[in-house]
């Protein structure tokens, strides 16, 4: 059995694959599993990705039938049922194969973009972005007369009203704002500026409009200066251009789509608008009964029954979260530990339970809808850090984490604001190195 | 006040300005303050670089005449009383100058080794160890037909008997066996290979020769290969050349030796053999009563009416350790704000308390001298701890850093393994980046 991809999917599939009569490979691309719905928290500085990542080899040590590789698929050949991968002269064949290899950012076509702009997908992501406002924010502390380039340093646009942006914008403001009230000297906190820029008319448009509401007050409470019905036209060095306005930001972070990594078009089974792949009920691909797609690399409908056809997708197909993900993955290793165990081959449709979905704005300010109920304010706030908490448990980070939140709570202090920065020439004799390395730093 | 550098010394100063009739600027080209000491727990996967990290900004925040500022200086004007500083146009005056810029990483002229090997001075270099020895360990496990390849990448070779070169070398030894015998399938414990190579005959030669008979005994016991009178004779592309003998090593760390930062060179004063300032009694540079060196950038003598000439330099001069760096920060300091009151210009000696030196060498395995009374095993190594964490207070990380040393007393566990690799051209879409990036990967 391989599984391409080590995320909350790949992860569940291998280990309801315990004690199966198989050999199983996991192979991912890092090292780690990274618990995804706290990265935008490394990205502003309340966490280490230490604290949400843990090396797949370590979660998958107590497992004997696991093995895990590091290595990059870069083709995938379901004829001769097999996967090569780069750097590697010998592709690796299979006999059962789950695909859980994730979403990666979409830029729309717009490859320049990516210059401008920073994803949040991965920690590499999630450093630039810290690295970035932190740079920027020193850069403005020394910077004593231009103030249409302190401006410039000290604004942040979110792009994106999803969770990720809406989280991502909440917590740069109160975090950012009370950094520089307490610490910085010329630079005050009403000068720091985060801006969410949107296309849609209400943020997060997957929840009740009520809770839209909600959050938008609680954005602006937090000093967000919010943009709806405001799609991006262009990206350019330090600028975004909306409809008849141009804002000129530092930081640019572009939590606005996803997309299905490049592989998948070379497989020739269907795929949706944003390359999702549109599996079977039990989650194979169409044709291919021993290949399965899982996560949110998968369109898998919420009602297995549902023939297809016109009708509004959001609500027809599951959400691409982490609990998605994992109910899939379980389900398909499930499936296939069955197979090996019987023989006979059964489909059994995967059914998702929807167990709710939250978002956090900020310190005591949070939405929730769970079970057809919905929270705001303290209370979703108490019911998201416990569940994240709860979740984080196979990451060994607990304690840490709940360290890092409450100091962060009580002195609003976000402590992982280090930068390492890259060695001068003086330090390195003759400015060669090992490896290349960044140009100015790297947050850590 | 212009003090550069904000290591213990730079920090020290600062404070003993707090309340005096003046401004202070510290610039320093990071954004942190880092506990050295304990840089060698970074590099081995112990701790994360946040842990012994603190921006400077927060830690000076209390202190209302300290700006913070972080700029890379390039020259120093004593006769105009100026800094220049890199990217700056202008160049900042003082009236009193502290310079605690500490040492770099010494290639004893070899300016090709640092291409080779990786020095042990900043949390960039912690990293580049800390990712090059899990990679290594990675293609190691997906090698299978290699064993000469595999040899090499499971050896690491560390320069230096030094408490450094020690604490890297039983520290790589003790954790990196235990990581590979519970999480490996393929490479085995007793493949990874540390090999200590010093050009003294005994490791720690600045302690007692018994406590170095017990270091090597510690070191031996965890499985390290120490070679002791070995000068290294040339470094080359993942090989140490030694005297009769060459030693096929993927990771070489440099721990050998440091030297002045190139600056020093330009101020027209007395340098010793690898570039510290020779000050004056009161720290003072000769000629300059208004400027100052402090930490191991400065040769301060342990007895200040020691007239120089012959002798042992050890003995005789100020070991480059913390103690060393902050009490003569802090005196730097009092001798400032005390002119600055009284008006008068004493001159104050400056009188180094030797509190003691220690070093770990594993789990339960240190040595520690303290006035004049040696420890060894679990005693010294409590002492280690307890002392470690009570100096740690600045950085508000004891609780996280205590948590993670239990751990890894009690699992073995070093619990930053995360390799944050640098994007794919799939997910940049055209491959382009803000800033250039790491070409493999790198750990957080």
């Amino acid at each position: 059995v391989l599984v391409l991809g080590g995320g909350f999917a790949g992860l569940e599939a291998c280990r309801a694959l315990r004690g199966a009569p198989c050999e199983i490979l996991l192979v991912d691309r890092q090292n780690h599993h990274l618990f995804q719905p706290l990265l935008y928290q490394v990205a502003t500085a309340g966490l280490s990705g230490s604290d949400i990542a843990q090396p797949l080899r370590s979660m998958l040590a107590g497992q004997s039938n696991v093995q895990v590789h590091r290595a990059t698929a870069v083709s995938i050949d379901l004829a001769s049922r097999t996967v090569a991968f780069r750097d590697e002269p010998d592709p690796i064949e299979y006999d059962h194969l789950v695909l859980g290899l994730g979403l990666v950012t979409n830029w729309f076509g717009h490859a320049s973009w990516s210059r401008y702009a920073i994803g949040l997908k991965t920690l590499h992501d999630a450093y630039r972005i810290r690295d970035r406002m932190l740079d920027a924010a020193e850069a403005a502390e020394n910077l004593v007369d231009d103030p249409d380039e302190r401006r410039r340093l000290l604004t942040t646009v979110v792009v994106g009203s999803g969770p990720t942006g809406v989280e991502m914008a909440g917590a740069m403001a109160e975090l950012g704002r009370r950094e520089i009230e307490t610490e910085y000297r010329i630079v005050r906190a009403h000068q720091l500026r985060i801006v969410l820029v949107s296309a849609d008319d209400r943020p997060l448009s997957s929840f009740h409009p009520e809770l839209s509401r909600r959050t938008l007050d609680d954005l602006r409470s937090l000093g967000v200066d919010v943009r709806l019905s405001s799609p991006v036209r262009d990206l350019r060095e330090g600028e975004v251009v909306l409809d008849g306005e141009t804002i000129a930001a530092h930081t640019i972070v572009w939590a606005a789509g996803v997309r299905a990594p490049s592989i998948v078009h070379g497989l020739g089974v269907p795929l949706d608008r944003v390359g999702r792949i549109l599996v079977e009920p039990d989650c194979s691909l169409p044709g291919h009964p021993n290949v399965f797609a899982v996560g949110d690399l998968a369109a898998m409908r919420v009602d297995p029954g549902d023939p297809g056809g016109p009708g509004d997708p959001a609500s027809r197909f599951v959400p691409g979260v982490a609990q998605g993900a994992m109910q899939s993955g379980a389900h398909v290793g499930r499936t296939i530990r069955d197979r090996l165990r019987g023989g006979a081959v059964s489909v059994r449709p995967f059914r998702y339970q929807d167990r709710g979905s939250m978002a956090t704005i900020g310190r005591a300010k949070a939405v929730a809808e769970i079970g057809g109920r919905r929270f705001g304010g303290l209370v979703a706030w108490l019911l998201w850090l416990f569940i994240h908490l709860a979740f984080l448990i196979d990451l060994r980070s607990k304690a840490s984490v709940l360290l890092k939140w409450i100091a962060a709570y009580v002195f609003y202090r976000p402590s992982n604001r280090i930068v390492a920065a890259a060695p001068t020439d003086d330090e390195t004799a003759d400015g060669g190195h090992l490896r290349s390395t960044p140009s100015r730093g790297r947050v850590v």
